[in-house]
């Protein structure tokens, strides 16, 4: 047996222990886990330098050294982040539907954990203990495949989360992290499909693509955020222009962040010079088509790859449409289905626009900013879904458990022939 | 392009006329849909009769031949479930949360189409109505890729579904039937990850295993259904006898038929030999463990493989265990996620046998039987998912959807510092 099925194997067969446990069980291990990463801080921290270090003579570039690094304040972070997991409430055993039906069986839809999920991501070694943390409050156990740039800062704070579990009396295999780093490897990991309920890559389009590729288990994929604000002809200007700047600007680099701006033709000559101000204040270039260069001069030519860019950074596509209709059209062609907003006072425009998209989140007179685990109510995400199955949109604890059915009867039986006593 | 790529986005661009269809236009197409199968009644069974010919010329056998023929009753039938499947509620548009956020936010969760359905399945036409008339009940348009052997009958069913349609000014599209049924074009449809959203797979284990093998896109699998029941130490005897007999002779060829009994030792000695005198005489062949065979003089022997069939026919696996927790480790062995059941008065061991087992359908006191779509309370169903994601167990018309978030506002932003006006 290769090494990376066996490691699977204990970590499925340890499973039921982490799924048989209560609510409180579970809110203590996640608090004690809490408390192992405060104590080990430095020992992270010094894992951590290690891998700042390796990435640095790679010539790794300012975000991505960003994004691995460590500090004191982020492992507390880190730490605080699996207090509120904790907090959550839990999604095992719910039940979510009762019915008697005309037999006389009770049929209850209950939740259960999915069993085993595998976490595929790369350079923040914060997904390490978040993963972890609510795919444990969900029952789960979890295999962590995270990227070789952060090894030693995945190893350390495993190795936190491991602590844990032992005071707590639970298989360590229950938070397995893969060491061995080869594409193989994480190949096998993603055919393992007797072992394996599910897949979540996090990470950029190369990542998900190649998860997506070559992936025989199920996977959810958490894809590009090209989100778009559609300015109707019936906006409040300066309503539109709070959500404009919120979305582009609060948090550039994140999926929620809008990257394309559709205004309609009877708003644009009022609303486009008002954002363009607002937008240049905050150094933001502006990409637009003829009709929104002719009111904002200082705008480039938009092209068509532009219309389909997550930039991620302080660039907004623009273009004026003559209808609602033409908006929904844009965005049906370039959208990555994660977040839409409207801008309207007619709510017969609001509920067209609403009814034809089928994005995971779609807002209307809100920000995209808040297409977010904890600003939609979910407490933490797992991540964003774009994949129409399963969960769509923001993922919580509870996407990480299925409804099964249990029924109660008293003898009931469908053919009368089949009774004997 | 080739032809299955581009029907399959003719479809996939036929989708929004189905999805933006209300309930009473849906059941009204469903309806003329079954009207029109009624019309044209001869001309499906002329091209069953085609069917029929061809299969026995290949030498097919008689369970199968029986699957693929039809007569009026069967096509009256078919008609039937169609109007039946126009009476369930509408899944579409189904707001299933509501939330006020600390934000002022209004978070709905709200059902929405997947978008295109690809049914892959064998030798019953029947299937070809019954699929397409559940995923256009929740919005879905539908790739049929039906068996070779039933190919003329499918397609004389697809053109009465096509003219109710095109009556309601309908897309043909949005019911596409494939007729190039060469293995690599499968493939390829399986393959389409930006068109299709759904792969489900209906028939035997070889063309699931092959489905599996070749998708990208997500599947739910309908796997074999290995069910229990277990009889416990505190059953009731003749309410066991009940279950026993109405789950293993009752239908002894669909997958929520009983395969295996296991029997509490305390219970075997009052139990096995009712057992045996009640299948003996609907002539069941038993295969037992020792213990079983010192009870039923009658039973043969049973070898591992006999535990982990499913024999859709008159035999029964049986072992004696000497615990319900001896009779969990056996489901979690052999067992295939499908149904298991536990008949007992004690309530304590049927709280811990569901929670023990993580199959689809868990019965307490009732028969594996009423592991279905109509008995449980979903109306029709399009299968019985035995993949732990999205659906498991039986699925109806609200699996073919999602949720969705929709939010309201009214100029909410994340960031105080994005406010202009």
């Amino acid at each position: 047996m290769s090494d990376i099925r066996s490691l699977a194997l204990a970590c499925r067969d340890a499973a039921p222990a982490v799924a048989m446990l209560d609510t409180e069980a579970k809110r203590s291990l996640l608090r004690d886990m809490a408390s192992s990463l405060g104590r080990r801080t430095a020992t992270i921290l010094e894992a951590n330098a290690l891998d700042m270090r390796a990435a640095s003579e790679k010539g790794l570039q300012g975000a991505m050294l960003d994004r691995l690094k460590l500090d004191e304040g982020r492992v507390a972070d880190i730490a605080q982040a699996l207090r509120e997991v904790a907090e959550l409430s839990d999604p095992v055993g719910m039940v979510t539907r009762r019915e008697v039906r005309p037999s006389g069986i009770v049929v209850e839809r209950v939740r259960i954990p999915l069993g085993v999920v595998a976490m595929i991501y790369e350079a923040r070694p914060n997904v390490t203990a978040d993963a972890a943390a609510l795919c444990l409050m969900a029952g789960n156990a979890v295999i962590l495949r995270g990227g070789s740039e952060a090894i030693h800062s995945n190893r350390a704070i495993a190795a936190a989360l491991h602590e844990a579990l032992e005071s707590h009396g639970l298989p360590q295999a229950v938070v397995t992290l893969v060491e061995d780093l080869r594409r193989e490897t994480m190949v096998e990991l993603l055919q393992l499909t007797d072992i394996v309920d599910l897949a979540i890559p996090r990470g950029g389009e190369g990542l998900i693509r190649f998860v997506t590729e070559h992936a025989r288990v199920p996977v959810i994929k958490h894809y590009k955020g090209v989100c778009h604000l559609y300015v109707d002809r019936a906006a409040d200007p300066l309503l539109a222009l709070d959500l404009l700047v919120d979305g582009k600007t609060s948090r550039p680099g994140v999926c929620n962040a809008l990257e394309t701006l559709l205004v309609h033709r009877d708003a644009a000559a009022e609303f486009l010079p008002l954002a363009a101000a607002a937008l240049k204040k905050r150094r933001v270039e502006m990409r637009g088509d003829d009709a929104t260069r002719a009111l904002v001069p200082c705008a480039s030519q938009a092209s068509d790859d532009d219309y389909a860019a997550e930039f991620l950074d302080l660039i907004l596509a623009v273009r004026v449409v003559d209808s609602l209709d033409e908006a929904i059209a844009h965005i049906r062609r370039y959208g990555s289905d994660h977040t839409e907003v409207i801008a309207t006072r007619d709510e017969a425009a609001a509920r067209r626009f609403v009814q034809s998209l089928r994005s995971a989140v779609v807002m209307v007179n809100a920000s995209s900013r808040f297409s977010d685990g904890g600003q939609i109510g979910l407490g933490a995400e797992i991540g964003i879904s774009t994949t129409r199955l399963h969960a769509y949109g923001p993922m919580g604890a509870e996407s990480l458990t299925i409804e099964r059915f249990v029924v109660h009867g008293d003898g009931q039986i469908r053919h009368p022939e089949s009774h004997v006593g």
